[in-house]
């Protein structure tokens, strides 16, 4: 049902100086970059395999990131799973009682569905599911 | 030069618990189980796609997991990526100036070598990089 890690999520204090990191030192190729303001982050993704690499900051610091950061610091925040369907696999779940933050897909990065499940049902992990938009 | 996201590192109580999270629930298929003494961790491999989710107990709370799960609760815990030579890959990243935490390659689970980054390197995330076993 999970056929493959779609991403792994971090956040950073500044995007362009963990480029510097992810793009320039580990090789990465920046694929896209994206400010997603009803989730108070910016993002950009960089390929890695058919996998990517997630680099969030925080608009302000009263959002998820920001505050993230000041209670753990900067470092690894989810894990993504690539699902056919985000809706289907929601209802799977919640069939199956797990805990989840989004009861419905919602709009994710580059025209993708996701969805978040709690980080009680998953061990402490922030766990997402993602169904990329038809062209990618 | 990193040719794919190899696993998911996860910090777990209990591997047993976790596996009912990870196996059952997500329906990933449990590929390995291996006790590493001289790590101080029990870890078992799940296949998500031609990525792993690892999961890693603490054999005492004096090791490096038993330490972060006292520090920050279960939960992310490294990203690994697969390399082609984890040698020439250090070599590399050394004459970078890029900060290390293992100067060589060691032998990591599944009879692969492995070798990790520090995490002042990469923006505070645990990194390693891995190459498998030539059977797999």
């Amino acid at each position: 049902m999970l056929s493959a890690i779609d991403h792994v999520g971090i956040a950073v204090e500044s995007i362009d100086e963990a480029l510097v990191v992810y793009r320039d030192m580990l090789g990465m190729a920046l694929v896209h970059r994206e400010t997603v303001a009803e989730q108070g982050v910016e993002a950009v993704l960089l390929d890695v395999g058919d996998s990517h690499i997630e680099l969030l900051e925080a608009l302000g610091p009263e959002t998820a990131i920001g505050r993230f950061i000041s209670r753990r610091g900067p470092g690894l925040h989810h894990v993504a799973y690539q699902v056919q369907s985000v809706q289907e696999t929601l209802a799977a779940y919640a069939a199956a009682g797990v805990r989840l933050i989004d009861e419905r897909p919602r709009n994710g990065i580059r025209g993708s569905q996701v969805a978040f499940l709690h980080p009680a049902a998953t061990g402490g992990v922030l766990t997402e599911i993602v169904q990329p938009a038809e062209e990618h």
